[in-house]
């Protein structure tokens, strides 16, 4: 999707948990983890034993211009120095582990990190652990964590990609905080919502034209059918300027009819 | 993640939607994507003019095995073709496009196919289109859509990989039809939540070896320490085995304890 806009700041925060990516293997998928961490504006990546090591050109060029991820990152050579700092830690893995363990969907994980922040019981500093591309993370490192987050997706098709997975666990993270409206009618900035006066001035242009084009010639089917278009024509929502464009091809089309 | 059972079904039904990807230009991201929809339960991909033709070694190689929707990919010369047996079209943009159109988020998306499918208004069969990667979807292509989806990401940072964005909105169909719940305790099969009659067993054991270790000294404070260690102890939710591994660590020290 395209739609940067670099002039907007980000949206980054304290709160915002550390994505801690345990022994991965490939550049690529850490510059992909890199740029869905910034989409959903995370910027604290750490790196535990990279397999080739660190930096990676691989993993800047796929990472997509997320400098301030990639730039930023820090190396550990263990995942408990890599979590020191952190109070609260969260362990991603699809596997069970034969261990008693809460587990968690990323939603919830997302809520709880976001809950974490703030209020009594607050002032944490969250992070999520993610195993490498071949066997994940390792038992040691799930023991380390409080909690397991574990994605509910396709049982015959669980295995997500590294990135994939740091991506989701990233959107619930950011859709958790956001405000946007779930749905909203967006309109160009030179028009506006039409009045009902003025959907009612399309109605009966309309009705008239229709009127003398002879559509009605049923007489008692015409409050029905009248209803039936001003409900399809309300479901439109149209603007004030498609309201004129109707009333134009409406116009148009009487036009021709009172020539003939 | 790792995880995978592929002794169990896949969860698609005839009410998931199909992706259709338009002008897709790296067999890899297509792959990617296919991988992304069948973790999320989806299987119905098509594909209007890829760049680099179809069958695609790459996308093969990227899909992970998701052949049973790399198999089964249409491919199509338009986007009016590719969507022509669907009655629900979604668009997939970042970008305001300065149209007149209802804009909703991929979990508002997601929610409403759930819903096409069923109940009155129901029967609807949905799709979702989404751009290539370096242009996005043509005003043409949105046009044909009913609804527009946007994800409220990073304003500064928006620019999702092509995989990554049906990974979005695949999860978030793959959600929303989850019963997946939002918090459990996963608990070995051997073993179960411990009794509150053998977590008052570990307490009194924990106490009595605490009075014999002169930890309690202060008698005023015993009770409030008590209720400190109760609290602790039930916090972390013992199973019924870990309840006999503390007594045994408590009789470990405890037995050190007499032999001083």
């Amino acid at each position: 999707m395209a739609g940067t806009d670099r002039t907007q700041s980000l949206l980054t925060g304290d709160e915002a948990p550390a994505i801690i990516l345990v022994a991965p293997q490939l550049g690529e998928n850490i510059g992909m983890a890199a740029r869905a961490m910034l989409n959903c504006g995370l910027t604290d990546l750490r790196i535990v034993r990279p397999r080739d090591g660190w930096p990676s050109e691989s993993a800047t060029a796929a990472s997509a211009g997320a400098a301030v991820v990639i730039d930023n990152v820090r190396v550990f050579a263990t995942t408990s120095e890599a979590i020191a700092d952190l109070t609260l830690v969260y362990a991603a893995t699809a596997r069970d582990r034969a261990m008693t363990k809460r587990v968690v969907t990323p939603g919830e994980a997302a809520r709880e990190v976001r809950a974490a922040g703030q209020g009594n019981g607050g002032a944490h500093k969250c992070g999520i652990l993610f195993g490498g591309e071949a066997k994940g993370l390792h038992n040691d490192d799930v023991a380390l964590a409080d909690h397991v987050i574990t994605a509910p997706l396709n049982p015959a098709f669980s295995s997500l990609n590294l990135a994939q997975a740091v991506l989701i666990v990233a959107w619930e993270w950011m859709i958790a905080g956001s405000t946007a409206p779930a749905s909203e009618m967006r309109i160009p900035d030179d028009t506006r919502p039409a009045t009902k006066d003025e959907m009612l001035g399309l109605f009966e242009h309309l009705e008239g034209a229709l009127d003398d084009s002879g559509f009605f010639h049923v007489r008692e089917k015409r409050p029905i059918m009248v209803r039936n278009l001003r409900n399809l024509l309300q479901r439109a929502q149209p603007t004030e300027q498609e309201v004129r464009t109707l009333r134009g091809v409406i116009a148009s089309f009487a036009y021709h009819l009172k020539k003939k």
